[in-house]
């Protein structure tokens, strides 16, 4: 197969990180976690997130998302999030049956929430009929593309600690986060009162693994067991541990999102010129959203593999990746050219 | 880590499938199951297995087993087990936190239910104060290494169905059971009525990944979603699908799982003339049990890792691997003999 | 307590039903809903609603929705109901615990949810990702006291069949319903192709007690399982039986539904000289809503007990009951006018 | 239906219950335990069984049970239970469904279980793969009517909090207890230790309604949540509440199980005299269990109703009532020696 726009999970993996598994593999290990390279990977979070950041490793986002959020949650909650959150939109109501708590989606135009939209759903704290609000989930960056800012989430963290709630980062992209702000992942989420974040790294290069980060002890506590009973709990652990220790280290993990940002960027600037192609977000991240004529978007779909995203209007999504290549940009660029 | 008995599972990833992982990274692949090599690795199954086999990869063994085990029940069921199944001993309540079901425990005494077992249970049907029994789970090899004879497993899958109800096979070690009934899988599963069964990997050199396998086409039905929602569906499916591909071509499985057999096998041999150590139950596959005198089990856990299976009576497991070497058993025996 | 608008479970208990009760309380009887009385209030259902209702009592509102919904879908379904639904808004996340379905709330002004509504809520339908809509769930009357037409709910459950979904409807007050469209229950359900019915009778005038009545036999199948392991199976079924056998004879519902429907439409004609108060619904069952001027309101409450609807627009709902009186009503009215 | 020992809920309403029925239904009353009899009934509770005692109204003896557990656990946690059991034999799974626990049935022969047979249960504690247990779930009396003593009860509670663990009670009949053990029933509950308590009332004469008890602040907590999400949030709540209120006025539910108690022991001493029927458990409270020649147990059930305990033994169980009479009692011996 061709570069593909469909995901940035269409991808492969990152020669650094196949290497680390290979290393990995040299030797017999302890399974279940308790093996000294997952020990390892484990402080390595804490040497990056700070010492409060207690670090399990899972099996995909999904999985890393639902279980940090039974962590947080009683069946009676209900966890807030953007509309366009991936708990709500394409997990398949796994968060609804891991939690029993109901979801309660907030309408956004740009994936973002904002304090005055969590806040009008504080109704019902303390009225035994309502599911108690508990959690707000957003994603860093959003689904599309979009970011937050230190300051939006820092107020976010707040309203939420006020309400006796936590807040939750899905970061299946953290690391594309962490490379367009040119900050490190922690001063935007730990040091701004983040509570859990699902940090990704299947989307980045990685060849399998998630993990999962908690801020608050309290949320770490039992959390072993949330683990091994959500089937998240990995044998062979030290394969996802040695990846991700590969990951953190001399700052693989920026390297990488940082060029399939570029690569975003880079195809956007391309497309400036071709009318018929209208950006319709800001990118800021690994992705592009643009609308397409119908013929156009059919047309190039016979030759490219790229999702459309809204239907009605014909929005798509271009999706970069680690291993994006300036010719495969080009290549695309001068195809979508050829066929307007 | 020198050589582990502690687990098969402490072993690592076998040559062929490493490469198998290398070589399907070539190249861009679109997620989720719905790539070229997570086709053929389908087929593979469905060649092997019989038409019938719906092939589905999941993460590991306690994943395989909940979205098995919830395919074939609803919430007011019972699921009938061996009470030494992995299931219902290590697997922190998953099943019953999955399927909402209660697992009926049957007391075994060499991890084998017989029909007369089984029989016994079916209590309350009918009755709706009593959870409805659906499902007989049982392990092929047993927890214990031993292994049903194909006769064992028709009888008990005609049980099955005569009551309406399934047989699941819960073959985390299923090419151990292959290699040493010398027959293939096909046989003592579909062939006899089996109507699910988790095919595992991970414990015989994969780097990781199970299949569910169904052979009643209801079953496999909806089953996409219930992966999805048990987040247990994996992005780069490729990754697994092509370790299976490698794993079922060209005997590897049977390889594999023959040599951690015949190591166990030839540790027994060689542990028979001291006379301290008392085997404790048949060595059928890759897995020898035996008593120890207090004092040199340990000692020996300082020398060697290894867990201890019974602790009133001091049983100890020690496991085979893929990589097990002859030499390593010898160091181990040589290092028994010189403690006691 | 004076006369209550707060809702119609501030009521008591008909005389009717009362009496029913001490009657039925003759005796010893089996339990478990095995009783005689249980059996003719079971017949009495058909005998009303079609020979394809199969009738099982619960103890609440709340049970019936999911004891009904679970009996309709599997836990990767999405259950579609307007935003106002009880189910939703009202139940604290019960029907997430219950099912481990997701909520697919439709965004409605007056209650009622379009087959255009529904259509575009189908996104999604055989992809992995997202939970599968299986469900609408309906009130009739809606929670804002409207009611839909035969026609809109028959249109309803056609485009539920044609996608292989079913229609339930929560019926709380399906009496008051009943009475206001002047048509037998089974005219606008069962006949219109509805597939389940949470049939109301503690907010009518019973001292306990709601029904759960399927009309598909696929669906009443293993129900008595399902409510069983719900905790709403009644020991001393005779005793809601009862209830409902007097309730549903000599058309005892549709008289109290009948009452409290008429006792609305009085508050509203008695309300509209009244400029301060803005009837902000129309009247079509047993409840009124209106805007009140904030001071008013809180008077008003000093004197009367009701709820506000709508913190900020200070729209209020004033509920009559079948044992509302004509003095009450007076009453209530020269309260407000005294206030404003 | 003549007198039946079938159970002690084929038995009706007391009258004393239902004159308060009649008198709580003289008005209107808010909804959802607001109400003045919900609050006078919660305290005359705190009264009779300690100012720690929280008491929350509930439908049912299962509801009862499964809201207590899960406010006592979280999904990831074991409870244990002797295996004869309500929740383990005749809830349908409902416990397992509510929580997401596994149940840890122990082995014994009259009910009880004993600290020796709980610690051999208190395994893998730490160890991610296991169950945690956390609550230990014991009948008083039992399912088979005998009793527990106080120092029983009391080192069953220090074992549970020597190990971070709850003792739960379920007291379905717990009235019983205390007019067998002519204790109140605050000093073998609250005074030795126990958690929570399942406080029945449709065994003994209620229409309707259990309690659930909390004697530690920290289980009250969240409870009116997980009571609504359970579906056991009755909205005409004084009618529950009227019925406990007058239950334990002037000791009518000692008086009534008293009464119950002694009818057992009345037919135990009459049947002393029958050889063919041979009382195999000690009568401790309403129930006598006995073995029958298979001939006699078919032509008895010919002519009264009651349910075989032990098909295999043909061991049967006799409940007396509330409203059970000498001459009940009589007629039923008298039938015996007539058939022998």
């Amino acid at each position: 197969m061709l570069h593909s726009f469909g995901s940035d999970n269409h991808s492969g993996v990152a020669p650094q990180i196949l290497d680390a598994i290979i290393k990995a593999n040299s030797d017999f290990a302890v399974a279940y976690g308790e093996d000294e390279i997952t020990k390892s990977a484990t402080l390595l979070f804490k040497k990056q997130l700070g010492d409060n950041a207690e670090a399990f490793f899972v099996f995909n986002g999904t999985g890393a998302n639902i279980v940090a959020l039974k962590a947080m949650t009683n069946s009676y909650n209900a966890i807030l999030c953007p509309d366009s959150a991936h708990i709500n939109s394409d997990e398949c109501a796994a968060p609804e049956k891991m939690t029993g708590c109901k979801l309660l989606p907030i309408k956004t135009t740009d994936g973002k929430v904002t304090v005055e939209d969590v806040k009008k759903e504080f109704k019902g704290i303390g009225n035994q009929h309502h599911a108690q609000a508990k959690v707000l989930s957003i994603s860093q960056p959003t689904e599309l593309g979009t970011l937050y800012t230190p300051k939006e989430i820092k107020e976010l963290a707040e309203l939420m600690h006020q309400n006796n709630c936590y807040l939750h980062i899905d970061g299946s992209r953290i690391s594309n986060a962490s490379a367009s702000l040119n900050m490190p992942v922690k001063s935007f989420t730990a040091d701004l009162g983040v509570d859990a974040l699902s940090f990704g790294g299947t989307k980045n290069g990685l060849l399998i693994g998630e993990a999962v980060v908690f801020f608050k002890k309290e949320l770490a506590e039992n959390f072993l067991y949330i683990r091994k009973q959500a089937a998240q709990l990995f044998s062979k652990n030290r394969f996802i541990a040695a990846q991700f220790e590969a990951y953190l280290s001399g700052g693989l993990n920026l390297k990488l999102a940082g060029h399939s940002n570029s690569m975003a960027k880079y195809l956007e600037s391309e497309l400036k010129s071709i009318s018929q192609v209208r950006i319709s977000r800001p990118v800021e991240t690994n992705v592009v959203f643009a609308y397409l004529p119908k013929d156009l978007c059919a047309k190039l779909q016979e030759r490219h593999c790229f999702y459309i995203w809204d239907e009605d209007t014909i929005e798509v999504r271009w999706m970069c990746s680690f291993n994006t290549r300036k010719e495969d940009i080009d290549k695309f660029v001068s195809d979508i050219k050829l066929l307007v």
